[in-house]
């Protein structure tokens, strides 16, 4: 309750609004207690347990310091809670580095699982979405990092987003098989002989924003650059220059509830730092949604 | 004079609007003799020698195969005129590849250049823009190879866009040194250390539609990811959707006149399939004025 830029009062929103969609969760919230009562009714109170911290880590500490040095921090005090059980999904808008780090090191990876991953959103032209993975966090890849990311997000996209048998496309510079770097084209092959996937080969730059494919796979440089290009067309063309249009609107991230870190071994979802109600209200369910279809207990078999 | 979606009727109007504009330059169009003399006044044909050709090469011929099987090609036919010398820059909008293999194997590289690049160019919010390199030819690089890169388009967009002292910027998914992947990491220090630029550091993908920089380099895959990314944001949001919008307009490729090859040893300016008029009156003002202030003579001493 204590992340992002609009805590507590997004927050709080976000909460009412989750508990009015859904009627069997109970939430715990990390955060300053008076803040929090002030703003929920008794009835949205009996849904929650407070757990009281004024202490937080902001966005620009250095993730690995910042959760040594600030034991009663509320993002300590949610993956520790995480991790003994005490809560069976984690949810915060606050900095990523430790969002990361915390669900790295903390959390840990799925056993068999490389390296955990971070998707991302695509709007497309038809109004549907595209899950993009990875985005950041992976900079470099081998094949059997892509491969698996495969895995991972045809899951999420499946379970979560619920998509009958997603279509799972490699991103790269031709279409046909044998084109590309040569990253995509040692991946290629693990992506066609993985059989828990539904694999459609590759897709370029120009189809991202096309109905042609379901989850599109890349590095996490390449996955990078193309977000933030993303980001920037939203932020030139309709924040600077007005220009309204109803597929440009949904490149505006504030409108996704935050990504779930793929690959580890209990739900942890992520926000942005600009998350507003809607956001919140979105991440609680996503990861309402991971613990009851227990995606990651099901992804684990696959790995 | 064979080479595009609308030859020969685009190629001779470029003709004619580039004579309009040059009272200089001299040219050798090679192509239907009597397509060609139909549509020129004759005081544009004396400006011009005709090379009889109708033998080309088409858009789906694998390059390689086709430049042996079919030497009366126009492409084959400029190509070894420039060889020979007897024209001093080639110009087409014919097979993409075609013109990549005759570049690299028939004109070749420049002493010291590892691998010979095309940019592409980038649309700026403020109206201005930005030159891209590699877009695609060179999917995987080395830190070499960027290097290089940066120098070559440094010259083109000083010598040929006329900017001076263009900064020079790598894409990367950070701003300070030390970020990025391996490969943008092993670049930073180079591109640091070259004298022949002016390096200002990274950009991210975000960036790519501002004014704080002149060129941006990165290996050919992020950049015809890239490439095509925004090549399809105007497809579908300028066409499809019937948006207009001053910024976005110039998202249309077919305004630019095409690119040279740069790092070989002669002038050869590659055009688009979808080439118009303006898009050939363009690609014969670089070419021409490469010749005249002798580029590829003053790139070599910086390699």
């Amino acid at each position: 309750m204590l992340g992002g830029d609009y805590a507590p009062k997004e927050c709080t929103l976000g909460v009412r609004d989750f508990i009015s969609k859904n009627n069997q969760a109970h939430l715990v919230l990390i955060g300053n207690e008076s803040d929090i009562q002030k703003d929920l009714s008794d009835s949205e109170l009996s849904r929650c347990t407070i757990v009281h911290t004024s202490d937080a880590i902001d966005m620009h500490e250095h993730p690995v310091k910042a959760m040594k040095e600030k034991p009663n921090a509320s993002m300590n005090i949610g993956f520790s809670m995480l991790a003994k059980g005490d809560v069976d999904a984690f949810v915060s808008a606050g900095n990523t580095g430790v969002m990361l780090v915390g669900a790295a090191h903390i959390i840990k990876t799925i056993d068999g699982v490389l390296r955990p991953t971070i998707p991302s959103i695509v709007p497309k032209v038809n109004g549907q979405f595209g899950i993009m993975c990875d985005v950041g966090i992976n900079a470099d890849c081998k094949p059997e990092n892509l491969n698996q990311f495969a895995t991972l997000a045809y899951q999420y996209t499946k379970e979560i987003m619920g998509i009958a048998n997603p279509r799972v496309a490699l991103l790269n510079i031709g279409e046909e098989e044998g084109k590309g770097n040569i990253l995509a084209q040692a991946t290629y092959p693990l992506l066609k002989e993985n059989q828990h996937i539904n694999f459609i080969g590759n897709i370029e730059g120009r189809d991202l924003f096309t109905d042609n494919y379901d989850v599109v796979i890349c590095d996490g440089f390449t996955g990078n650059i193309v977000l933030k290009l993303c980001e920037s067309i939203y932020d030139v063309v309709v924040k600077e220059r007005n220009l309204s249009d109803e597929f440009l609107l949904r490149f505006n991230h504030q409108l996704y509830g935050g990504v779930p870190v793929l690959g580890i071994n209990k739900p942890v979802v992520v926000g942005h730092g600009i998350s507003d109600a809607s956001s919140f209200s979105g991440m609680l369910q996503v990861a309402e949604k991971m613990i009851s279809t227990n995606i990651l207990g099901n992804v684990s078999r696959f790995l």
